[in-house]
């Protein structure tokens, strides 16, 4: 490796975040249909040839948004959940404790919840995005799981399903809960109290 | 009332099915955005008027095709399933054959998990339209919850949870393992087995 490619990596890696950034703003505000390469590379000052050095599509790169916010989720549920001393959960209550663990360590999703719904949706219309869209769920949803069997071993749980099993459960239920509390216009507060009761009685289930 | 009145009552229904059959070959070619009003009237031979005297959008129609294939999914399980003989399941394979009995009465779905999903987002995206789309799909989760506790009475389980929480579980898994099938362009068949598969482990897990 030359003195120059570190370089070239980080400016690389730099012109990413910023399209990102960019995409993420213009997503807020207009939705994918209405956000096109054009507009995201004017507002993060960059031409469509680095946009298309970056991403293959517009598709892809709102797809990397949802993994960015993925993985930093994962990270902070990581830091908060196993990093408590190891104990298992005798009752119920202590059930709920632990799903308000994981709740506190994720953000405000509101967004995160639309953008997931928006890429799940181009991956079903259109086939060649959702092989790019069925690679990197893959790797999330191993990660999720790696942290299912951490945080059920840091407890002492025993889980009555594998924990591929248990993620795509919980997975499901966390992801079908927070559309419902989105079109029902529900007040955060509100919505995430419904998707703890939830949650909980999930990995109640899950529980032995 | 008056003697025309029926006879009105039965055209107008007429004029709905057909926009409906015409919307549903439109979408199974083209999809719901380049599934114009105009263009599901003039397949239907009918007006925009006639179609806005049933509908108060294009999405509105497709939520209506939405209804109507999960009212004739429900009405078939309910007939094929609540009419054998009153029998309890004592283990793991009569949990999978009443999985196995479920899915034999619902038909080949590859449509309506697209339909659903474009739905889904439409509601998410549109304030006026998540209305109507809640409305109806309370109505059918409240179908779907009546036949789960008719199934457990019939068969005499018990479950883990309530009925309405144990439906949001199972429409939860069904949906996302349907869409997760459709993503990865499996067979009809291997879908169906990797369905049945998951639905009996979350069967499993709700039943005591």
């Amino acid at each position: 490796m030359t003195d120059s490619a570190p370089a070239t990596t980080r400016r690389r890696e730099n012109t990413r975040i910023r399209l990102m950034d960019a995409a993420a703003e213009m997503f807020a505000e207009v939705g994918i249909d209405a956000a096109s390469v054009e507009a995201v590379c004017e507002r993060a000052g960059f031409t469509r040839g680095a946009f298309y050095s970056n991403f293959a599509s517009k598709e892809e790169l709102f797809l990397a948004l949802c993994a960015r916010s993925a993985e930093i989720t994962i990270a902070a549920v990581r830091d908060r959940v196993t990093s408590i001393e190891d104990r298992g959960l005798e009752t119920a209550g202590d059930v709920r404790q632990l799903v308000h663990e994981v709740l506190e360590a994720t953000g405000e999703d509101r967004l995160d919840v639309l953008l997931g719904a928006e890429t799940r949706l181009q991956a079903l219309r259109n086939p060649e995005f959702a092989q790019a869209y069925l690679a990197l769920n893959q790797g999330l949803g191993e990660s999720v799981t790696q942290l299912v069997r951490d945080i059920a071993e840091a407890r002492g749980l025993a889980m009555r399903v594998p924990a591929d099993v248990a993620t795509e459960l919980l997975l499901s239920v966390w992801i079908s809960t927070s559309e419902t509390a989105l079109l029902t216009r529900q007040a955060p507060a509100l919505s995430r109290a419904g998707l703890a009761e939830r949650l909980a009685q999930v990995v109640g289930l899950i529980l032995e």
